[in-house]
């Protein structure tokens, strides 16, 4: 053979593991082992060990364990991906920090300020990075709407829209009886706060009010689920938002935002799953986005690449992205959001920021490069 | 560490070799070292030695060399990837194909039908497959309309359109002088002809009438030089179809394709980057997409993706895609087309498809399983 | 001459009156006048009699005077339509139904229900036909999404949304210190309030809560003005809406609206003035829709339309239009949301209805044959 | 009564007369009795009496015959409206002239260019105006695509398209046998050829090619009929134009223009009947638009309405409308194409203009203001 051989050793690959194999912790395995250049899939950690199993068969990844601990130790980790339940999020922030791990969180990073100023303590102590899963950001038509937003085109934002329904196929919702109290606003609507704080950047909200409701599964209204919710919230610059969430569309995955300011309007998001359209004697008609993963395919990958690239600058040097990924300081503006909208439903008020989070200097507030 | 090993030596990766290192040639590379699970880039050839280094630095591939003859012979490689110059893909099928190698080709297959039957006469011969690079198969948008054909929405076909703009950026075109003299049919509309012969699969092209000029260079007319075309085809079904394409459109890449039919109508293609569109006293406004491999992304990806998933079905018996790739036929058909578009534009009159292929049975006259 | 003469002094045409000269009643003026079949324009009143006689000599109308009450006592008109100020709107109603003439009002048909219920006693006593002028009900695009809410496809409505955002031309609101404090409300959300009362036909609206300000024009906002707001609306059958208001929108006149539901969703409203797209080097770019002659001209033109389709079969016995217009309990249904967001304003609190509104019975609980 | 009674006799609508009270002419009918300001509907000729008398009384028109030579010795007949059968149309042209009438007449004005130059003839002798029945130039997308032209955005026109699709409810065209044998080029493709003409105004068409077929009625193909065509044709500018006609679209009216230049493009035409969409488990889906009159409601009143305003310019000395209405020269251009047409059916080959047109100077090359 007539090869110029290479020696490839120096250009090694950024390793991820991930911590909880779930839906979401599937795709990101996956994007780590196999949709993004220069990542390797290095173990997979789950108690649940035969679901770990088949991910990591399927991946060709080597080591799995029941115990998140075990990847913390793991020299041939450089960072992880925590897609466990939401109730651990904040104390695995913690440890792999504290184990000088990069992380990638899903979404909520916490489910009580105190619980996550403790994780953000640990990351700073650390000096690790911390990325919140807000994919959304990687999205390429809210991306463009935030640019759109940037360079002044909206001009003052006014009145913002942030929305969520999640796809379903039948008008019940699977396992409602055992979905936690405040899932709408501590995992879905969370996504549409952080957006609006994101798009409306500069500003904190102030006051928060909400309409909720079981309109789906009307009978555990009584055991405090809600699934549907219009949530305003008045930001520090006048603005006035709505996010508005619901866990039955039956028509698909509905992920929308909105921007009006003194000098016009953006839109981003779309209900068409391709742009081939059909008309018959019936009219027109096309399909509409099903899945999360689908929906949002290059979002998430796009994050996990950020994360990885991220990893990478700081590792070996290269450069770091020009895009600030959503951190610690978001996640703790999106969580008070959420969990003055708790408030807000507990006494049937409107809700001041400033009761839920006293003393709290809030992100977005901050420019981008003091964060 | 408690690790649960896993034996991952079992799950062999599909290794494919590049051939040419250029603009596409790269990004299958990329593909194919980092966009897809279960693929590895073994090799690159391209006797521009310096561009295929840095793609292999680039991707961490080991082998790199100017005689794309060396892949032929490594046992390591399972298909190659031919993106070379048109002039060499027949005969570098011809002999990926002769030492047993799987091949993916860039279109056109080849450039007279006589060297591309001597290249399928090969292949058939080794048995190995053949996929060719109509990559609009593989975009979401074409597929879905595709679906709808199938299902029999659109009912017999009646009217078909397909295009393809190139983007450009000013109103002349780089290197024009030095492009070869029928490019616009044999490389550019070759596309478009593969499209409308896969929407209106069960019939043949009968007839070809073209208009075509150098509007964009008319300084190069005389060369013979052309950048614009119309391409009326009328089918063995009775459906007439239009092929249309410019080289240069200044608000970017347009591809589009549009059957109308006894029973209704389908369209595809889109000329919006993202959703996200913006309103100002200026009106609303958004973003045109701008590059091949912006707005095909993902339908380059899923080809490859596709190669790599039926040589795995072939060498290790897994499931082989319910997706028939296009293969030599469909090279066949679409070639045929442009030969006819040549001899019109020469004699300035139709052209009955049966004088420019005298003996052919036109591929997609076959039903799909014969292919 | 051979002509075969026909009587058609059998065909008299309707025969309406104007009050109030200004811009909607101009454009009533001329459809009553040259856009309508079978209607005439009988007389016009206005105070400002210069407007008025230009209009009256624009239209070859001959009767004009400064006093509304002669319209009232001329035996020639058949309907009077009210686009005076709405402050002199209920007494007009009144007054034009004691003398037995039908009734068109723009909205708002009163600013307090006690002035209301005054006028509807009237129209009841008399016996004539009273139509509010929630032109939205008239949009064709509007009107295809109720069809499409009464048919089922949306099932039972959940989360519904209406927004007006008035155009602009520069970020400042002419005449704002001379605007009536509670504009917004009573003028341009009641017209969302109607509209969100008729998708949601059947439920009544049960809460109010509003976050508003003065964001165009904040120097006023001490004197109460208002120019931007957002109201959440909890209905009886659980169902959540948002109306939306703001009165500077630099790209142009926005209307749109949405209801989700059990089943799917519905939309209606476009910022596309035209179907007709460019596609340049900057991108796709097209016009939006300035002003509300112009968005929903045919819409003005149907209801007038409507009514004198109505003032016929009443007169002449022909057959009634199918459709029913808003009438006097829409006019209370919208009114009396306005007044609970006045009073949620004032107390920065959510308010209920039944404070408001004690002992009503909404009409948009009612079926439709019952109003 | 207090009225100031004005004097309208001064302001005397424009008056004129109906010819052919068929589907089209009865629209007409109504835009010129009851849609339109100022105008009146004098008189009504139809050899089929009794359609034209019922019309007449539904629109309370006095003067109705069967002869349309009435109408031009009517001397309270300003202008007419020809709406009869195409095979009448230049001689009617020709008569209306000679009696001093202005003229509207529907689309082709001939069937022959010598029977047309009779009629233009005639005009120019009498100084009358003649506005051909071209809508679409009347339609807000068509003309916003004029205007996007006209300012350059579009660049030097490269590729155009112009489609018909006429609706149908079933495949099978009712009356087929009864259809004149070059309807698809006299009747519907005259629509497209005028558009293209407009759109790219400054150049003529040189030569044209066809390929057309019966392929919703393949048994009246040997007797000439066709109902499904593609025509290309090259203008003297280079740039190459699609037109493209079918008489079998179950989706509706689908009517469609697209200009392709050397600085962008632009598109008009759209198959939303309205802006509601709706999205349910089937995707999302609309309503297309159906009729002719539906789709072009505010076209075809428009273009009378221009009319009307020509004729009072030159009547009253009114200001003459800045649009500039199809007349004889671009119905003679539009007519030649479809002679052209009907020729390269005839000889299966590609056909120059100047074969058909010799000695003609063709009107579309023409500044505007030399027309």
């Amino acid at each position: 053979m007539a090869y110029v051989e290479r020696n490839t050793e120096t250009t090694s690959p950024v390793r991820l593991a991930l911590i909880g194999s779930g839906w979401i912790g599937a795709f990101h395995a996956e994007s780590a082992a196999a949709r993004i250049g220069g990542t390797r899939l290095e173990a997979i950690a789950d108690p649940a060990l035969g679901p770990a199993t088949e991910l990591a068969d399927r991946l060709g990844v080597a080591k799995v364990t029941a115990n998140p601990a075990d990847l913390f130790v793991d020299p041939d980790v450089d960072g992880v991906i925590i897609a466990a339940p939401a109730r651990f999020h904040s104390s695995l922030i913690a440890a792999a920090a504290a184990a000088g791990k990069h992380v990638f969180c899903e979404k909520p990073a916490a489910r009580t300020l105190e619980e996550l100023d403790d994780a953000l303590a640990a990351v700073e102590e650390a000096g690790v990075e911390l990325q919140i899963g807000f994919n959304r950001r990687f999205a390429a038509d809210f991306a463009a709407a935030k640019r759109t937003i940037d360079a002044g085109s909206v001009g003052e934002p006014r009145l913002l829209r942030s929305l969520t329904r999640d796809p379903n196929t039948t008008d019940a919702i699977p396992n409602a009886d055992r979905t936690p109290q405040w899932t709408i606003f501590l995992e879905t609507l969370i996504h549409d706060f952080d957006t609006l704080n994101w798009f409306n950047q500069g500003a904190v909200p102030e006051q928060v009010h909400v309409m909720a409701d079981a309109l789906v599964e009307p009978s555990l209204k009584d055991a405090g689920y809600l699934d549907t919710a219009v949530v305003t919230i008045r930001y520090s610059n006048g603005a006035i938002a709505v996010a508005e969430a619901n866990f039955s569309a039956l028509y698909g995955y509905d992920v929308r935002g909105e921007v009006f300011g003194s000098a016009g309007m953006v839109q981003a998001g779309s209900l068409h799953k391709t742009s081939a359209t059909s008309y018959t004697a019936h009219g027109f008609s096309g399909e509409t986005p099903r899945l999360n993963v689908e929906l949002f395919h290059d979002a998430y990958t796009a994050e996990i690449a950020h994360f990885a690239e991220v990893i990478r600058s700081r590792r070996d040097g290269t450069p770091a992205p020009e895009l600030v990924a959503p951190g610690g300081a978001d996640a703790r503006a999106a969580l008070a959001l959420a969990l003055a909208c708790i408030k807000s439903v507990d006494t049937s008020a409107p809700v001041n920021l400033a009761d839920v989070l006293p003393a709290a200097v809030q992100a977005s507030a901050l420019p981008a490069d003091a964060r």
